[in-house]
């Protein structure tokens, strides 16, 4: 089903090297979310019947697992596994004590080749924590990001961070502009993103302090700067292919802006994925909302398989290693 | 034409007594904005015919001055006079330095008693230095605020601050609160808004170190607050009357929801009047965006014209001087 695998991870220029749909096998945290774990439920159901190649390993709750069990197909019973504090379908090398947290487990199945990647519709911060910890930090990240993919007139923004990092320093900024331009190049095939710094007028010494302070840092950081982006910037698209900002202002836009276009249609009149990728630790983590709907899960592991398939978080890691870009220490 | 004076200044609820359309004299900063002094022009035009107790007094160049006058019916062109660096239609006194900037001049128009607001579209740090400088601060008021008026799909929310103070401390944000509470009560007659902190997440504990240091303080401020809330919570309308935040923040989430809603449509149906209101100095002062188009300008000058009438900035000031709220000091 084409249709329904066309999420913001997905490439829309004849660029990018589509992979090809081998499997991959998702850890699904069926307790994240306010909605949880119903909505866990139906967005794995959406997810294995989208794509014939994904497997999920569902951590949580037996009997949630056991819905998604009940409610497949025969056939398809054979691509979800669970693995929860009181058992697990297919046995798996966990400790007690981390099969207490859906998403510490999620992220260890990862970090024990048990699992491509780790879905959570969960606390941010709590799964921020439980990625570094159990997948560790890239050498040159500090401090991760999440990069969200926003639909426009003119094609998608990347929006970064929009929660994981809430107070960054400036050296943390560059370095969040740094992965928000990697991503672009990885995910959006982007050749040379253009990075838009936002704050709120064009003029030279708006902003506030951290934003007064940042572009003469992003100019030699290795990216292609193109100067200050307002909010508007961000719904048109026309000046940046990826907006750079600190995860308190990005997560508030992006509800905003989320929920308009849940409200009266997206600017580009497609489907919006809500989901984001936490960039900086070692292993493929897509994070999505606490107020995620069934369709936004299926999004997050579409775009978690997405992801793992054409190798993004090596990818990504690796132009972040480049030596001829400035390193945060 | 009642229907063009449905602007977000005007009350949806039949509680407030709606003042009589007396008189209102309008100083407009007609080089204020990107597309000045066309849009401005354009915007003057519009105000004029819409409301036939509004008068202008066009601050600027009387080449764009005279296209106002040109443009009129005869009988229109008593209510519009020009001050400007080359003289004036009608003798003001101006000192000569203070006529080369225009939203100075129209500062001054106030401060004398020639005009009843100013409206501006230019650079908004500019705008609040003069009308501080001119026409003092409240005592309460350390820093000054702009609240903004967004529609909703259950009614209005006033966002406030959204450019005036970009790096508000504690206090500041306090007073910035009990602005914003002041203005619903005003502007929108709601007895008792129920006031939000505008932050990335429901839970205790989240948000940048300034969010986490709030509620202890607005809680003990005077006014309704009922919790933290979030970017969706500006689009729905439904947790709060009004939404707290720093201007930086706050500017970034107007531009981008109201580019959206100009784009895709606005969530009550209603245009949306691009304008802000300058709370904590001594006179009416409206804000438009450097991006208005004339519409905007016609809006600003409208909700200008009604802030007046009800007598909004004496009501506001007085609420925020009541001895029961915390002093800043």
């Amino acid at each position: 089903m084409p249709g329904q695998r066309r999420h913001a991870g997905a490439p829309a220029t004849g660029q990018a090297t589509v992979p090809e749909p081998g499997t991959a096998r998702i850890a699904v945290d069926l307790l994240g979310g306010d909605h949880a774990p119903a909505v866990v439920v139906d967005g794995a159901l959406r997810a294995i019947r989208a794509d014939s190649a994904v497997q999920l390993i569902l951590v949580g709750p037996m009997e949630a697992a056991g819905e998604v069990f009940a409610a497949l197909d025969p056939a398809d019973r054979a691509r979800v596994s669970a693995l929860g504090s009181q058992g697990s379908f297919r046995p798996m090398r966990v400790p007690k004590n981390w099969a207490e947290s859906g998403v510490r487990a999620a992220v260890l199945a990862v970090a024990q080749g048990e699992a491509d990647a780790v879905v959570s519709a969960g606390n941010t911060g709590a799964t921020v924590t439980a990625a570094a910890l159990g997948l560790g930090r890239w050498p040159a990240v500090r401090r991760p990001a999440l990069a969200a993919v926003l639909p426009t007139a003119t094609g998608r923004v990347v929006l970064i961070d929009v929660g994981a990092t809430v107070d960054p320093d400036e050296q943390a900024l560059t370095v969040i502009a740094r992965l928000g331009a990697a991503y672009a190049t990885v995910v959006h095939a982007v050749g040379e993103p253009r990075v838009g710094l936002l704050t709120i007028g064009t003029e030279e010494g708006k902003g506030d302090r951290l934003r007064r302070a940042m572009p003469a840092l992003l100019e030699r950081s290795g990216i292609k700067y193109v100067g200050l982006v307002e909010g508007n910037d961000v719904v048109t698209g026309r000046r940046a292919d990826v907006v750079v900002t600190d995860g308190f202002t990005g997560n508030v836009l992006l509800k905003g802006l989320e929920t308009a276009y849940a409200l009266i249609g997206s600017p580009s009149g497609e489907p919006e994925a809500r989901a984001a990728m936490l960039l900086g630790v070692g292993g493929t983590v897509v994070v999505c909302h606490g107020a995620a709907a069934g369709t936004d899960l299926a999004a997050g592991i579409a775009l978690a398989a997405d992801l793992h398939r054409r190798g993004a978080v090596h990818a990504i890691a690796t132009l972040m290693s480049e030596p001829e870009v400035i390193d945060e220490q």
